[in-house]
């Protein structure tokens, strides 16, 4: 296996928001047409304003796209909020802040979704209409909701903790909803994969709920699979995961504590330059800082080449 | 009955779009609280990107907010188009044009209807959030969609044929669909009113789908009702009626032909002043071109006037 694009390995990657989705923008770069499957968290979706939001395959699809803001993690870069403003201004919920390009995504797929089509489905039509070319799957048509439970015992849906308790509350425990079922293509793009990539994304809220699905992890256990840090020199590009990490294991965040997360799954481990550390698999050091398609684009080279060397 | 404020009659104005939500504005000028109620045609609903529209609520709603454009028959004054021109940059449907701000208007009312508000409830709703105070009242609660049949035997929903195909097609016959059943609320308030005023709107796509329900007519038989005509000096103020009477009566349009399409329920007639007529009721000649508030104001004054002058 190695990264020529003449004899490509078939890469799965396993992805939440914005790290992840930086990392598939590196991938989609160095692979060719057909390599390269996108399987996309869906524990993150809920109901807002009655259309059905799907934050992190928007999130993978904008990027692919290149619509995605360089530093906002969510949204359309320039988009409008003229709607937004009018939920202000009839005292309708405004918390969750959808732009106005953004909204026509959510219409689309809510029709779609009311039309009889599955999220698979949906989410290919969306994809064609932004000229993404990707297949970019989510992880199960069936709601799968993930849930944090606080300290004070609270259950809270999750875009409710992360954005209108703009993840204040401690985290006591993470639960998944719904039916475990992965999506048939999910399961045949894992199968025939040569490569998974679990990119660096939240292992709790965003890998985890890809995990927490019947039959995912003995299809990683048997495949080549290689995980990108999303703690770099102890703490997180994005989001709220240094705190959950300290909440959820009473420990400070490490790369060594995502490897260890996932280490029944892991063949490599790819961590930002001086954050290696020893373990039972090889471990890479390279640049996890990809703000920009250049070094998304390295990284998605130096990891397909560690990969490549792995066997 | 008068139209001193003291001892105002009980109004229900029955309303279609712009003309009769201009008439609806001076009614609601003029008229204590309590005494005015209005009725809206609900035959040109439809759902658009998977959202309900109801376009003559809205454009009544709209007119008594203050929100009405004062020259455009339709949507919020200085409304933007960012999500609409999005549907447009995607190839999705963009015939129905859909200001940012009046579409906060179709997701909520869609997302009260899908939590099992009756369109009653979820146009009561609407009102509240911009403080629109009058009752507006749906005709129906269940769907009652108006048909076009065209000369070349094709059926359109209206708003394909007023909108999309810019009312081009020739008319032979228009159609009301679905159960004929009034809201309790229409029938009770016709009951109990002391005048009811046909607004100057389209007798064949905005009155008669009013007009087309089951008990109706046998209360305006009774009731002393009043029509304003919307033909002035022989041709409508805004939208296809003047075809319309010409394609489906084979008559050119004029104040009298109106008349003649209602006179089983008038007890008097307010036409454009020089478009008098000689009737077996009364007719009162008054300014009908209403764009402006004073307009509005004078007209309804007018109107009341004379509706008390009648007994």
């Amino acid at each position: 296996m190695n990264a020529d694009h003449s004899n490509a390995p078939r890469v799965v990657a396993l992805a939440g928001g914005v790290g992840g989705a930086r990392l598939v923008d590196g991938l989609d770069s160095v692979l060719p047409k057909d390599a390269l499957t996108i399987v996309v968290n869906t524990g993150d979706d809920f109901v807002h304003w009655g259309l059905h939001i799907s934050p992190d395959l928007d999130t993978v699809m904008y990027t692919l796209a290149g619509l995605a803001p360089e530093e906002r993690g969510w949204g359309i870069e320039g988009d409008t909020f003229h709607v937004l403003a009018e939920a202000e201004r009839r005292g309708a919920d405004a918390w969750f802040r959808l732009g106005d390009r953004d909204l026509m995504t959510h219409l689309l797929r809510s029709r779609a979704l009311a039309g009889g089509d599955s999220l698979t489905k949906a989410t290919a039509k969306l994809c064609g209409g932004l000229e993404v070319m990707r297949p970019i799957l989510p992880m199960s048509d069936s709601p799968r909701p993930t849930t944090i439970v606080t300290r004070s015992g609270d259950e809270m849906a999750f875009q409710d903790w992360l954005v209108r308790a703009r993840a204040a509350p401690e985290v006591q425990r993470v639960e998944h909803g719904g039916p475990d079922r992965p999506t048939g293509q999910v399961i045949e793009a894992l199968r025939s994969a040569d490569l998974v990539v679990i990119c660096p994304s939240n292992p709790y809220v965003s890998i985890g709920p890809i995990l927490s699905l019947e039959g995912i992890r003995p299809i990683l256990r048997e495949k080549p699979t290689v995980a990108v840090s999303p703690i770099l020199a102890g703490r997180a590009v994005k989001g709220p995961l240094s705190s959950m990490i300290a909440q959820l294991e009473g420990k400070p965040a490490s790369a060594e504590q995502i490897a260890t997360h996932y280490q029944d799954l892991l063949d490599g481990f790819v961590v930002h330059t001086g954050d290696a550390f020893s373990a039972t698999f090889p471990v890479l050091e390279s640049n996890i800082l990809i703000q920009t398609r250049e070094d998304r684009v390295v990284l998605a080279r130096a990891l397909l080449d560690f990969a490549g060397s792995l066997r």
